[in-house]
């Protein structure tokens, strides 16, 4: 944002393995939320991050957070319906008025990520330890900076392809899994004034958000989804003839 | 679709105007939906085409009906917000799996197409008897075949850019506006297994749709929009290792 | 083309490796071009397919045979730079009118491909039996159609990213190799009044063109690839006000 | 560039009809490259600007300024075949290594624009005095930023659709001419490692680069396709199995 000196960024986690699964607890001891945040300060020590949650009031995630926001990222899985439409709706009313959005991980089935895209957003999966490579498609893009060809993952949960979203409108990476599978793993979209980052490695059962390329990334990408403009949502305009002479 | 002699279509339309106003009714006596079905019975006599509107039970789009429909086309204007949401649920979930969908003039307001597209689809518009010109912006696209470049509309409703939709898939058609408005008048967009295409011009106030080169592009646009393949909604897919082998 | 029966297809060849290396012609008896012909009449026996070669006056592409071909499709790999400039030209200057092009495996370092695509078409390379899979990500598209998900190649050559070329207009397949490399293996450009469709898999080392899921596909790609108009060059145009009353 | 903190940019003008009629002359006295290159350094009072024409030896595009520029921008229009094609190749080679390039107007038929698009760039066009209206269709594009909509220019040449570019990657503007024309005139297209923006509003005939809001596109335009990281050409790489562990 024009003369603005440091990104807002809200990190948004379901929050749910790691306060029922002793393992995920273990894993990310300040939850996925605590790892997701902890990669951005890091690499962009200026921004002011704040983290919510699904149990915070209205999840953390009030009109006064939402506008105090130019990024907001997002982790979600198993609980997915638990979240309430309204907030829904509010989440998306900003990202098309151009609050940025990255999207991690299994919240590709997030209510938010589906009600912007329009589609399923379903894909293949199989939790079962395979290598994950993170290969870079368009190695110019802001996002791929600084990021080895490939990443490797050790670990992973494997997403592939069919994956049911728009052909995005650029495709940054492409994974491939040691089963054989590929899946389009870093994609952007524009969505009214907004920018939305989706990135698929990262999962409640692998130390992915603590390896340092995948923290790179969504570091970039936070970045990258920054707003350019105030924030106003598209409206409808009964324009007179000559009204902008 | 494979081996099938005869499109199937559905023309939906909301019937408001023509059966509250005068004017519209005498401008369109069989109805916008009568109009547009002989636009494409006229180009495709061996088309199947039935139409419905939303005073039938369940607006004429059960889930019988919906099955039998290779392509919908869709108007509506002053009743959206009468559209029920369970009716928009199951057209949106056909689409996704595989039904082609037209959306026409002021259906871009229509809870189906803002579903399918995410955004607000708002735009600028004005009432006043703008001269519209349809310039074909992709002229090997197959909706654009045999259509006059540019389509001249003597008298039309504007509609104006900023119009919020994502980044249209292929841009067909361009128009400018006596006033000087432009507007991305022919787009389409895959979503799922379907494919959309959205056409501007059209309204309930002038004979647009009663232009023959509108007529054409519609007709081309229902016949770009028949299904490759079986219908299904994509999935998620739980895969063992080694499942394609 | 409107009122035509068969589509004519040009398979043009280098014809170097087969008329030069034992493996290869005991590979491909009737030359790499010979298989890629009966892939195409095998599922369309009413096109009209001719093949052409290097070695051919005019490398067998003279004006009247551009002319009469509504598909040429293009292998080469050991001698691209013997083509010709002026034959280079001429192909270029059809497929801008609008004939359809289908480029194959080697084919991305062809001076045609280079010359409508603007980049070096570059790419990760490695010839050491790989087994590639070709996963479909646009399976709603007329080039998937029939075609598994994922098809298994068991020994190829790895072709991997960055692969140098322009973001394509659709992207229809993405493989994975055995040693886990990705690559964009199925991509189509619209270019002028022409439709470009690049499938890579199919090496002169190993009996890929044999392979009917990779023959169905090259059909599915030359079919798609037919002109949906008369052929002409876009023009630069001096156009009067109102030229268009 | 990582820590870098002046842009470099050169300005390229063919500077044929400054230097050959004096309405151009004394329309534009430091020629439309001193036009240019003022509206960059006044948005961007860091940025090191030069400017090189044609007249100049290697028409001031030697291997050294070239690997010294971050952003060139491209002017030509009567002279498009004096350019050496030593300098074309060098200058794509560049770009696809990164470098940006901003292609103004009448640049569209430049040997260096058609090279990088591959198609012929032609359109239509008319000299009489048009008002051009140049309306923004992605409000969030940095290259949007602080650009009314429309923007208003009461007296242009025409250039109008069918332009034949290839699909640009991002469309940011649209223009209308008072003829009743449009026009896609702000375009942006990812080729190799460069970004290149197109920008068609400007000609020797109309003192267009002194308008406030052209400059500020310009500028803006410059700002956008300077280089995410250090210059290099995609290359062929034989890579060995496991080459990335």
């Amino acid at each position: 944002m024009t003369g603005r000196k440091s990104m807002r960024v809200t990190v948004w986690n379901e929050n749910v393995h790691e306060t029922t699964e002793t393992e995920v607890a273990e894993r990310y001891p300040d939850g996925i939320h605590g790892a997701v945040a902890s990669a951005i300060t890091d690499h962009h020590p200026e921004a002011v991050v704040r983290t919510a949650t699904l149990a915070d009031p209205e999840h953390g995630l009030t009109e006064e957070v939402l506008a105090d926001t130019d990024v907001l990222t997002w982790w979600g899985h198993k609980a997915h319906e638990e979240v309430d439409d309204a907030v829904v709706e509010r989440v998306q009313r900003h990202v098309l008025s151009g609050m940025g959005l990255v999207v991690l991980h299994s919240g590709h089935l997030s209510k938010v990520f589906r009600a912007l895209l329009g589609t399923t957003c379903n894909l293949d999966w199989r939790c079962e330890r395979d290598r994950e490579l993170v290969w870079t498609v368009d190695p110019a893009h802001p996002i791929a900076q600084g990021v080895p060809h490939p990443v490797v993952i050790d670990q992973q949960e494997m997403y592939g392809e069919f994956f049911d979203i728009p052909a995005p409108d650029e495709l940054v990476f492409i994974s491939s899994f040691s089963g054989g599978e590929v899946f389009r793993s870093g994609c952007t979209f524009r969505r009214g004034h907004g920018r939305i980052f989706y990135f698929s490695p990262g999962d409640q059962a692998f130390p992915v958000y603590h390896h340092a390329d995948v923290r790179k990334v969504i570091a970039n990408g936070v970045q990258w989804a920054v707003p350019t403009r105030e924030r106003d949502l598209p409206a409808l305009h009964n324009r007179p003839a000559g009204w902008f002479a």
